[in-house]
């Protein structure tokens, strides 16, 4: 599979509201999992393959902490080991299968697909005003998108697309000709620009009583190679003098967890933060209704866009100015890779 | 792409009524182009992919003659060369995308895939009787065939298979055992046969009011690479002296116009010309009702044929007297190719 | 294609109610048949491809014993040559397709895809209880498993997982350590395992009014390359005091031939053969309603693990005890390709 990706780094793996008593099976890096919670309400993973005649795992029974195989009743403790062979008194050593380090953070699993001695918790991304008085978070959808993670993280680094992309939500025409800055490190990217005196966009014009023109801001916040948190929000014109008291206006940070299925689909996991209309259900689920006009609006041109890519697989493309920061992502993930041991893509 | 078909010819793209102000996707030759018509009323074709992030210029917004991309709204003119960046003041000189030149004809809009300078007009196919006092002419369907174009040619050089396939509608029996004679040039083969003295077909049979056995005839006039048209008609037996003479009698010119869409589809643009119920929108629709008929079986049995050719990459076919004027016509398909430079494919 | 199977030995191709007047298509080894029934009532089978223009001969007609082309008329007899080409007079000798060797037994229409010479009809399969006294037949499904024909033998060499896959019809927990023992020779493999003193299997429980524990048996009848016949059963614990003795209990050969069709996908062509309840056709709907739900979990399992198998070919399996049946099963099929000059598989 040619999915450039770092394995010794958590990756969102699925909504912790999905992982139960039932056995489930999730795809990440190109691999199968079935996924259970223990008796004691701790998230496990293994590979979905049974070593002796490759049945998924996930079409056996979940007998306490362990899972028996359905075809013939090999049987699986929570970390891979064999405990049971019906019929055969003696169980080979080999007779496991992997198991991966899980934690849960912001609502979500994580995973850690690489080597479990480097898995340390406090490695995992979170926001600072999730969970903070004066915020609140809505838990949103797993949107699937049949195109490698790394365009939906292009996507993610790339304010301008909005002017021309969601005009019913997220953007509108004032913003086409503001170029956007950027800065980055080593783990990440920030991309950001303001658009000042002009129109509220349509989805803050619905919760602001804006009088006249707004000030407004993105600020993509990228963390390799899976993260993107949008901060964005609006004042009235010339309400804030410096950017750090954006918290002073109306914001929003909408969070993007993406999980690399395969070398050809990922899953875009969405939350959101807001320090407006705290606690009421009813703004989750306007705000949600835009959001996912929007994010759908991405799928479909990020699903087209694979499909042509695919097509025409030498095709060169041309750089803009708007590429800076998603080129400069590409440059961070690859170089992750590359320490890893792993092969460097080509540009 | 392994698709025998010379570049420096006139294709049918697709119907002049598909081309207007909203922008359409079609595809030839394995590309896909974006067509609209200008506010002129021109038809515009451009390579249907923004050499930016690739995303399909028919998925942007006409705005006067240029299309602006759906995702940072970069902007083409009709000759494709980039007019616009949003954000950037510069425009690199290789912004563009490739434009073909276009013609309409026929009622249909006609696409020169290669060399633009080549792009003569006059060279594309015209039928005299088109558009001519005491001839009628009725736009048929777009049928698309799941084959390669050529062989719904070796179909269209072929009389032989009528008297098998279409029972109902264009043949029967009487004519089973007729040889086929055939005559060819530089750029097209003419295959004929007349059954003499038996029952009408079908089809005339309804129109005819035959008082007895008729003398009938079908020549089937291909012109490389892509146009077929079935000369077909009948008149009571005995009455037409010389085959010259055959607008004597019922006449229906049966127009395929070919778009090789890639190399295993085909569309079949049909209309039809004839020279009896001139004006009659009621025989219009009752011929139609009868072509569907019968280009429905061709489409059939061609695309399991597809089907099984695919299966078996190296079965080795028969060769019969009735395949002479089919692999002439493959012949001098390879010859255009051949003079472009192409490769000639083997027999 | 990579279908480890001999072609001198006998396949069952289709059930023999399945072969009328009617041309109809079937698929075996990779290659698609046309077959039907002649006048005198013998099955015929062709290869499907005309070999003029490849177009399958199940879409012509049948002409007394003859296959009419339905795209020009090439006709052809049961033995596969060529007896009529329309509008030429010759034929060239080498007109011809090839005709397969036909038997009827069982129910079943038997196929000889090897050396036509060597078509013993002695050698087709023949379970003697089939038609006896005492004994009631009834045929049952095609089922279509995409899988190889082999994984599907694997199951049918494996008593073990029965314990675990046909809880509510062919199993129950009562024989899940119970191993299992097995003999072999040239042709075959016998696998087999008494489960003594133990509750009745669902199966038998509606049939058997047993007052308490029962003995019961499975043998798996294994004969190379495609033929399982499962003969089970129970009766009171204690009342059969020898194997040989087993028809004095309840007992079902379940007849499983198989139909490689291509690599990847497989027909099981059961039927049963019982000792109780004779000419009771409500019965045979009771027991093959049951049938149904077992051999169903078996495609279930299978086609997942073909999916699991596909996506990870290199995946290496960890062998138990209960492999060793089917490891010899495949053992035997081997030796028959490679005593035809095949190539030997891998293990």
């Amino acid at each position: 599979m040619n999915l450039l990706a770092p394995r010794n780094t958590w990756y969102p793996l699925t909504w912790s509201r999905n992982v139960t008593r039932a056995l489930s099976r999730h795809r990440i890096l190109g691999a199968d999992l079935v996924v259970y919670r223990s008796e004691a309400g701790e998230p496990v993973a293994l590979d979905d393959m049974c070593p002796h005649r490759f049945a998924p795992l996930s079409m056996g029974k979940l007998k306490g902490d362990a899972i028996e195989c359905g075809y013939h009743g090999m049987t699986f403790g929570r970390d891979g080991r064999c405990v049971r062979i019906p019929g055969q008194p003696t169980i080979p050593p080999n007779a496991r299968v992997p198991s991966y380090p899980l934690q849960e953070r912001m609502g979500l699993v994580w995973i850690w697909p690489g080597d479990p001695a480097l898995a340390d918790p406090s490695l995992i991304y979170d926001l600072p005003q999730f969970g903070q008085a004066g915020w609140h978070a809505a838990e949103g959808d797993a949107l699937w998108i049949d195109t490698n993670y790394l365009n939906l993280a292009d996507n993610l680094c790339d304010p301008a697309h909005v002017s021309f992309v969601h005009l019913s939500t997220l953007g509108n025409a004032a913003s086409e000709e503001i170029p956007v800055e950027h800065t980055f490190g080593e783990r990440g990217v920030l991309v950001w620009r303001w658009i000042r005196d002009a129109p509220a966009i349509p989805l803050f014009a619905k919760y602001g009583n804006f009088s006249g023109n707004v000030d407004r801001w993105h600020y993509y916040d990228y963390v390799a190679p899976c993260i993107a948190v949008i901060d964005f929000g609006s004042a009235d014109a010339g309400a804030i003098a410096r950017p750090e008291d954006r918290g002073a206006g109306l914001r929003i940070f909408a969070c993007h967890f993406i999980t690399p299925v395969d070398e050809h689909v990922c899953i875009d996991h969405w939350l959101h933060v807001r320090n407006f209309a705290l606690d009421d259900s009813e703004t989750d689920q306007r705000l949600h209704a835009d959001f996912r006009i929007a994010f759908n609006e991405d799928k479909e041109i990020l699903e087209r866009i694979e499909e042509v890519a695919q097509a025409r697989p030498n095709a060169k493309s041309i750089r803009l100015a708007i590429d800076a920061a998603p080129q400069r992502m590409r440059r961070i993930v690859e170089r992750m890779v590359a320490s890893e041991g792993g092969k460097r893509a080509s540009a």
